[in-house]
């Protein structure tokens, strides 16, 4: 997502050139390319799969459209394995409209890890939950805390539902430090995403994620958070950005984030 | 500032007409029409002076913008007791330029409280921390949630040091409930302020706030938990919206504001 402005073969190909050895895929680009297609491309790239974004949106009220998500969710699941990724991260939707329930929708999140967590298993995939920041709350996620989406985890199995920690996400939270070592004493730990906090805000705030090292976030502290929790998963790094989306040469994208990322990213990591 | 378009007479005009008993005042209008004149006038007109906005901004590294900022403060709390209000909500102050120490920066709220508590108990005013919502914790307030505004008020006597609760700032968050019964407990629930939240967001994220009702907060159940805390105090609404500023009839504004909140707010508060 990083790049979206680069198809896919031009994504395993601008990876490779900037030495690096994995993608974070996103369903729609890989739908149009086809799945199988998407799979073959970059297993012989050498590129790993690292996680599939995003399965979710299960907040809804309605019988007909929470039978529509598990519908879709499991055909993410199905992607996810067949790319030979393990992790396949939710995003758990929003309030419903009109609707004012916070604690209610974060119910029926449960409700659709119950019957996905086992599915997913016998394919191999393992759900992230991934906390979204509290101003995503009515619109996209009221799951808004690492506290919030351990809670929701731990009442499954530790090798079905976990976590995505996002930096962006969390880095205002103080609780989120503890959270860390909590989900990965309790082996939830699935993954771990960077994108840092720049002002001002655009409208809408879904496309303002800064480049890492130009924003507020102090990447040196969370990853040696994660580091001491065992992760020793892949560190993917996604920004929405309409400024990098808009530039036409995403290849160079690829590589001045990936010069990014070994700035503020600890070698040792 | 929900009605900033009326001056300070036009302002009491319009409470008296609508039935508002007190007012919320911010330093500025204040400060332009006189400190005392603006005592005299809401007194006059029967008005209690509910809260003054804001003191605060203690997150300064440089030592000379952190004695200006105190004194700015002491200036804040004389006015508060002129106008005879025992509450002045503070905004603590978003991360120095270039800086990424969340913690210090807390730190530093709690150096200049120590200094300012007493100061302000002398005037007979209480210093209220406000936590804003995460999406202002770079360029606004480090303070994010209750928990961190109490885990800092509690650091000091419970005359001096409290919090103001927003609708806005907190209603995403799970553990926002507890602290309020944790303020209440320790007779640190100073102010209580409304505004809804709704989406999409605007540009900057700052003058976005919904009038009562038309968005995703069930103030029905804020309200309870405020009460259960044993909060009696005024509930103030404080809506930073561009759309009802733009407007030429401010008092209609308020009008509708007054009936909005008479809509949300269960009668026996």
């Amino acid at each position: 997502m990083t790049v979206r402005q680069l198809s896919l073969p031009e994504l395993a190909n601008a990876c490779w050139h900037s030495g690096v050895p994995g993608v974070g895929l996103w369903r729609e680009p890989v739908q149009e390319f086809g799945v199988e297609a998407a799979a073959k491309l970059f297993k012989d790239a050498g590129l790993a799969v690292t996680t599939l974004c995003r399965g979710g949106f299960f907040t809804a009220v309605d019988p007909a459209e929470r039978r529509r998500a598990l519908d879709d969710n499991r055909a993410a699941i199905e992607e996810a394995a067949t790319l030979g990724t393990d992790t396949l991260v939710l995003v758990s939707g929003g309030l419903p409209a009109g609707d004012k329930d916070l604690a209610g929708a974060r119910e029926r999140i449960a409700d659709a890890l119950a019957e996905l967590g086992p599915y997913a298993a016998e394919h191999g995939v393992r759900l992230a939950i991934e906390p979204l920041h509290p101003m995503y709350a009515a619109d996209r996620c009221v799951v808004s805390t690492l506290g919030q989406a351990l809670d929701l985890a731990e009442r499954f199995p530790a090798e079905q539902v976990g976590v995505c920690v996002d930096t962006y996400h969390i880095w205002w939270d103080d609780q989120a430090p503890a959270g860390i070592a909590r989900a990965g004493a309790g082996g939830r730990l699935y993954s771990f995403q960077l994108a840092d906090w720049t002002t001002p805000l655009p409208e809408g705030v879904l496309t303002g994620r800064g480049q890492l090292g130009d924003g507020s976030i102090d990447f040196a502290y969370w990853c040696d958070l994660v580091d001491r929790a065992g992760y020793a998963g892949p560190i993917e790094v996604e920004l929405f950005n309409a400024e990098l989306w808009a530039r036409q040469d995403g290849e160079a994208v690829l590589r001045e984030t990936a010069e990014a990322f070994r700035r503020v990213v600890p070698e040792a990591l």
